[in-house]
């Protein structure tokens, strides 16, 4: 791995899947078949495309059961420990509703609702991630959504994974179904026999799977589109090139498209990481993805003070910084635009992903200029509340008609006049 | 117009143009146009589409101190008092960064941070509202967003219109640009030699707006895409027919396509408003669309129960909803999906519209169940903060590492174990 000195304009190199035309085409079909045959429809796909014959589609009780006594007791209280976790660290997002009297009487406020229902969708196969079902439904556990429906696609023995399976019911989810693809998420925005529309749909997935997300946003939300994840390291010489080059190996493990990036002031710390990362690599289980991430998603960059070392990770914007410097946590009031930040040795990046409690549902491809962790926020929503008083209505209702007047809406300022006879 | 018994799943008829194929392809050119050449495309744009020949697109102080003469002095204090009422209730809104420190030492936390940049589109002609600027600027300026952009397409003579820039000016906006339509979102989304790029694009706009706001979505951020606006009120026979009309009346105005539904309880109220209707109708300037509004999309339920009314507006999911009934306020617990929620005789919906303090940008077309008045929050963006001390790490190190194994990923789990050595 080269080691480059920052050069202005620097990003990081990022990859995104928007799809082709005929992937939209293909997902546009699967949507509509699903409107107009409902389950039917979802028992074709599921054999088509995950090779399963299912004679009902939910998951029952049984199957739960089942998988309590696949995993064991030790990995599931782990499970329950972060779920805890979660629903603590989330607990604290959590707004409520609020209201206030002006002197002249009249009442405004902001009143806090769960969304009624959310459908989470977790992938299958190798990526299905019980640590992502957590992420994923506590929040909205946590909001008061009354309705959690999950869907994830099933092997060809028509089964989820056990751990997907335990996480969801730790999660309290009760409407578990085994379908996936883009006929999940159509099921999801408009309902069939079976399964219920909801409100929102999130958590990742395939191609098809965001393509169709996109395709029913706005019938129902949807969280972001997530990019391939990312990791920026912050760090001095005091950091540990075993430790640095670590971290970015467990961002590179995830995807051949993942990016794993060293910002440092010391020219020694590169160099090492460098070397740890060949170190590291060779016997890594999935070294094959993680040394194509590296290779064309890697990089270290030195920068000639710290200042000019914040500044490019405000300019990258990452998913996930870890900072380990000297004073780390000084830093945080410096970053502006990072998904999580993760300060000082302790907090590998792992840490947020399993257990400590913050989300792992990050924004990626530089969107955390602008967007923010999956939260109690997002199963949410506000309404305004006016209550104008007549003390306030007299004191101002002949302004409020005259602005409707300047913008030439007459039945606005009728409306008003029309309390004064 | 006609009286109905509520019946089963109902729904208000609603109208969103989500544009054709030739205006996708027609708002994709000009996007790759201006990506391209920049300020020369939005010059032959503006004169192509706005009839107006600019040497110049930013608004110069003069053409402002012009605009500040051509509004009475009674007009400039009213925005300015509404300016300050919007600021007042949006402070509220703003949230601060918060940490907390576990028993085991770790600190965990969410930091708030503006965004840079925002850049709001004020549509040109019969549909340049000053309170649109306002509601648009007012929460970008009290989340803390240090460049605000607006723009707006010119009149033939090259000029926006006083009351709008009064009102720029007013809500603090720096950099006004004389810039409309699709090639005006390009503009703020990629930048070209006079407008600097941002971070999130809102503000209300035509067909071809909207269309350029979903297609640069996801480089930027932007706000929903509203339709149509709608009010439902919901009256007992204490409201009077009078005051009802008219408020439903100044919806209709705004649109053909609007939406103005009564819910009452009351069979007499129901049948002298549809008769004030007709009466208010006659005289008003924009009766026209009022007219085509209301045979069109306005409608007057009467149900059996109070119960069985909330339920209907829960149904609904209004944009605006009045509430003139007996103890109106405490019916505003059983409101479960409304944008704003106008409680009282008092309440006018012009009242909020202009003056009260909370947004005037609301969700439409039913999105009132997952989506949120704008507000600060849509123009600051959290990034967690996970501090995790020596302690915690010892104590729950291995079980992160056993998380991280149970998914494959083994990557993590030596992430976590490189500390321990």
């Amino acid at each position: 791995m080269k080691t480059e000195r920052i050069t202005a304009g620097l990003s990081i190199k990022r990859s995104v899947d928007a799809g082709t035309e005929d992937q939209q085409q293909i997902v546009r079909a699967i949507i509509s078949e699903v409107k107009e045959k409902g389950d039917y429809a979802l028992f074709a796909y599921t054999e088509k495309f995950d090779g399963a014959k299912l004679s009902s589609l939910k998951v029952t009780r049984e199957e739960i059961n089942e998988a309590y006594e696949t995993l064991d007791d030790e990995m599931i209280s782990i499970i329950r420990e972060a779920a805890e976790n979660i629903a603590s660290f989330h607990a604290k997002q959590k707004r409520e509703t609020w209201l206030y009297t002006n002197a002249d009487g009249s009442i405004l406020g902001q009143k806090m609702t769960p969304l009624d229902s959310a459908g989470v969708y977790v992938p299958g196969g190798t990526a299905a991630y019980p640590s992502s079902v957590l992420m994923n439904v506590m929040p909205a556990k946590t909001a008061g959504v009354e309705r959690i429906v999950m869907v994830s696609p099933p092997g060809s023995n028509g089964k989820l994974p056990a751990g997907v399976l335990v996480a969801a019911d730790i999660a309290g989810v009760k409407d578990i179904y085994k379908v996936g693809g883009a006929q999940a998420v159509a099921a999801l925005a408009y309902g069939t026999e079976s399964i219920k529309a909801v409100d929102k749909i999130t958590g990742p997935g395939n191609i098809f799977v965001a393509l169709a997300k996109r395709e029913v946003f706005g019938d129902v939300d949807i969280d972001m589109i997530a990019g391939p994840s990312e990791i920026a390291v912050l760090a001095d010489e005091s950091a540990s090139a075993k430790e640095v080059a670590a971290d970015m190996l467990s961002q590179a493990e995830h995807d051949k498209r993942a990016s794993a990036v060293l910002v440092t002031t010391s020219q020694d710390l590169a160099q090492a990481v460098a070397r740890e990362i060949e170190k590291q690599l060779k016997s890594l289980p999935r070294s094959e993805i993680a040394r194509a991430s590296i290779d064309d998603y890697g990089a270290i960059y030195v920068a000639e003070t710290m200042e000019e070392a914040v500044q490019t990770i405000n300019e990258l914007a990452p998913e996930h910084l870890e900072i380990m410097t000297e004073g780390a946590l000084e830093l945080v009031k410096d970053i502006k635009h990072a998904g999580a930040i993760f300060v000082g040795r302790y907090s590998s990046e792992p840490v947020g992903d399993y257990f400590a409690g913050p989300n792992h549902v990050l924004p990626t491809n530089g969107t955390a200029r602008f967007s923010s962790p999956l939260s109690v926020d997002d199963f949410m929503k506000k309404s305004s509340i006016i209550m104008y008083s007549k003390q306030a209505f007299d004191q101002h209702g002949a302004k409020i008609a005259a602005f409707a007047r300047l913008e030439g809406l007459e039945a606005h300022a009728r409306a008003i006049e029309a309390r004064n006879d």
